[in-house]
């Protein structure tokens, strides 16, 4: 308990500490300097940069003795923050911030604009993709890979781009996804960065940036791209679709919405539907990031980016896709220096693996897109209600696509209903025992799996009722959780499917909750050779 | 599809909209005003309130028509938190902020130092109370209640605060804690808000508010506070001591701590030691809070609170506290508002709930008595080891505390190993394969209940071999997880404790997940009543 304190004037952080001021413990008040209250209402009518200009112009006066009872705590987590925006800074001043990529890759750019179900169009766009294997000649042995919500279209490393991808181990000869049979495909998807079209990209019409003009999407709008894709490579009908977290969500859109040109599909850790939890919390995401002064409603793209707020957002999803029995394991309770007294910047081992994920990763996604495909999951919903609506919605503003082919712009034809939502006036009041109990129990054994799944979802995965397909769960997922897996499995059932076949991985298999889909080889990557045969 | 777009400009919020340019979507740039860039970079050289009253004293232009392909989106809900911070920023000049208050409480003010485990002093300091109930002659009926992270002493109304209280149904005549019988005394916590001593106080060495000048302090030290004040009531052996949450962990402290004067404990969703999820979920809502630039490092009390940063940590802590099969059944997918589009801004009627309820509560509590007291949580470890070593670090301080006694500031004597934590130089590197199979089955088995409790916790637990205790979980409870309410009622049981009840609310009897303990008033009451007698 006699360590040096490690406390370096210097990198203290733009917030200057109030300053001292010396006052006997026992009431007679001395006040030298710039009392506390004041230094403080001063920073808030300035940026913290012109505070913190100011405060290095002045001459530093010698530290003094503290006169609180307690010393000051430190905060090197918000020093790591604002010494990343100075240097930030200084770089954005030197040119715009560098485009986001995951090396070299194929591109399709497709002329024709497209109709996203919610009534945005792109006049154009481009996929960004990549291929292993080869395609055989009568087209048949394609394999779509579906990513999750950040990954770019390099699942394997290529000759062109030998940096390893997302699922190196799984594609390769002899692999789960075998290149000695298969021609695998893996796109990026529109929305988001890694060189397809999404809110990074410039919008034809006016040469800027679309930001926060970019319309929303859905899985559906991505799955629609993508077949433009195969159209192009003159791909009729894939041997499967295989996909993994939102990446299942879309290998299920693929078949539902293309049923008759997809061979079969593999969803892994995916979901039929979003549900409230996994919107929650992508919700904090969005909040977290679009709370960032620097994200400026999207319009950031020639100045700081917004990374403090991408660094909470990805602390936030790390926990959803790794937490679990793993971290007790792992992390448990150690303190990343035991030697040092706590703090309420990062301490214990689990809090610097979140910041450490946190930063490796603010600078490597777009914050818009992160936006935008975040959003996408939450609207998924493959239920019969949902598809009805979205299909009346898109007949009614096939009219609007006609329009903007004709020359007009969207913002020019009648498009009161591309306004977005605000929140209702009366803002939605807890209520206490809202729940009725009975109804509660109801949901209550729903998601343990002893009633039947839901007949709007029954029906509305009925184009995949000839379509075989492999459901796999992990039961230590806490954000695509394992009675959503067996939802899809018993409603694909329900809709006529007689070739399902639905597996579970328990604790004792997997403990990487969400992840595992990425790690685990011999479980999650035997189950996908075993099925695509 | 027809709806009136409601976007009204005057509150379109403080960045302004890249003013139009017209450009023709076939390659002729010609561009009119300002574009987005420049605006951007503009906007990252001012204050937000400096852009807007420079964009407010420009004579606004006519809405031009938008050029970009689909119109831009808009952000009701940053609108709201800039709306809230220019009301907050006019209150602040005419006065500091309010301070938080549950209304009339009892206070106990005690004129003696307390040395804190990790070696803070509050030279004196102030626990609010109020009690239910009458006292018996010789003192044997006190039951001490502890309260969650954030909640105050006013478990129940009293004649001078009529206003109900947070365990109000549980607290009365015939109610399980029975004030027929029992003289029922709850506290607000040293480290919180509501008229105990904590960082929002005033620092008597200074005559300034602590703000982050506040000691780390922990479970252990808010209980010793409460026994200060038992021991000015005159109260030498409580009947009980209950409580739920981190109330659940004071009440295990408390037994431990002084087990000859504690009767039986009641513990409810709490833990004997915080788990690698919650430290990780506090740890989030921490960042998001001092992410917030009007946190300043704590001193903020006399400007503008961080109440985004205070909104953003309860929409998190929210999540923790109510998700579960509740949800699926009150929310489920629904829309705040069906007949409007999807936005980046809260939609789904779960966003709009968590919106709310962050929003409820942003200047209800103080932003740094919740991290410092969330931090307390994450400390909590009732393992023999920890103890250990805090009795260590509590003698090697009791110098300390006599040189404080004698006239010292602690400041004046060596406070080296004060000084906080920084983060380690080389950042904790995520390592494949990091977790040994055949020990992460091991832990696996643990938290399904299948091992034996660790002898470390076995053995901290020992003080309590012979206080009659009562454990109660709650199946949909992700913070403060069944298996950690098994751990508690096995571990004491393997400590010798013969007098064990342990219960656990399966999901067919609450689907409320952590809030159970405020709501179910039959299964968590009348156990509680059962118990007490």
């Amino acid at each position: 308990m006699s360590l040096p304190c490690r406390i370096v004037a210097g990198v203290r952080g733009a917030i200057p500490r109030p300053s001292p001021t010396r006052i006997s413990r026992f009431g007679a008040t001395i006040t030298t300097r710039e009392p506390s209250n004041q230094v403080s209402r001063h920073i808030h009518h300035q940026t913290r940069r012109q505070a913190q200009s100011a405060v290095q112009a002045q001459p530093q006066p010698e530290p003094a003795v503290p006169e609180s009872t307690n010393p000051a705590l430190s905060f090197p987590c918000l020093d790591a923050v604002e010494s990343r925006s100075a240097s930030l800074s200084r770089r954005s001043l030197s040119g715009p911030e560098p485009s986001y990529t995951s090396g070299k890759h194929l591109d399709f750019h497709s002329k024709q604009p497209l109709l996203l179900d919610w009534g945005g169009i792109l006049a154009e766009f481009n996929i960004a993709y990549e291929t292993w294997g080869t395609l055989n000649q009568d087209k048949s042995n394609a394999i779509l890979l579906h990513t999750g919500l950040s990954a770019s279209s390099h699942a394997h490393s290529t000759e062109t781009n030998t940096k390893p991808g997302w699922w190196e181990k799984f594609i390769g000869p002899g692999k789960p996804l075998d290149t000695d049979k298969y021609h695998v495909i893996c796109t990026n998807v529109v929305g988001g960065c890694y060189g397809s079209t999404g809110p990074s990209s410039i919008d034809p019409a006016n040469g800027q940036r679309y930001a926060t003009r970019f319309p929303i999407l859905t899985m559906e709008d991505m799955v629609r791209a993508q077949f433009r894709l195969l159209d192009n490579l003159g791909i009729q009908k894939l041997y499967a679709s295989v996909g993994s977290s939102m990446g299942g969500m879309q290998s299920l859109a693929a078949g539902t919405l293309f049923s008759d040109r997809v061979g079969r599909i593999v969803s892994i850790s995916g979901c039929a539907r979003s549900h409230p939890y996994s919107i929650a919390m992508r919700h904090t995401q969005r909040q977290v990031l679009m709370m960032d002064p620097n994200w400026a409603r999207g319009f950031y793209y020639d100045g700081i980016p917004p990374h403090g707020g991408m660094k909470l957002a990805r602390e936030i999803a790390t926990v959803t896709y790794r937490s679990g029995p793993e971290w007790e394991q792992r992390f448990g309770r150690r303190r990343a220096d035991p030697s040092r007294p706590p703090a309420l910047c990062p301490d214990f081992l689990i809090e610097t693996y979140l910041d450490h994920a946190g930063e490796k990763w603010c600078l490597e996604y777009d914050p818009n897109s992160l936006l935008y495909v975040s959003k996408a999951m939450d609207l998924f919903d493959l239920g019969q209600e949902h598809r009805t609506r979205i299909t009346k919605v898109r007949q009614e503003n096939s009219g609007k696509l006609q329009a903007f082919m004709d020359g007009k712009t969207l913002a020019e034809s009648a498009n009161a209903d591309l306004c977005n939502l605000t929140l209702p006036e009366q803002p939605y009041e807890e209520k206490e025992q809202a729940v009725d109990e009975a109804t509660a129990s109801e949901a209550a054994r729903d998601l343990l799996g002893a009633t039947e799944p839901p007949a709007d979802l029954v029906a509305g995965l009925k184009p995949l009722a000839n379509t075989p397909a492999l459901v796999m769960g992990v039961a230590s997922d806490i954000l695509f959780p394992a009675w959503q897996q067996r939802e899809i499995a018993t409603t694909l059932k329900r809709a006529g499917n007689r070739n399902v076949t639905h597996i579970e991985l328990g604790e004792e298999m997997s403990l990487f909750g969400h992840d595992t889909f990425l790690l685990d080889l011999e479980n999650v990557g035997g189950a996908v050779k075993r099925f695509l045969g």
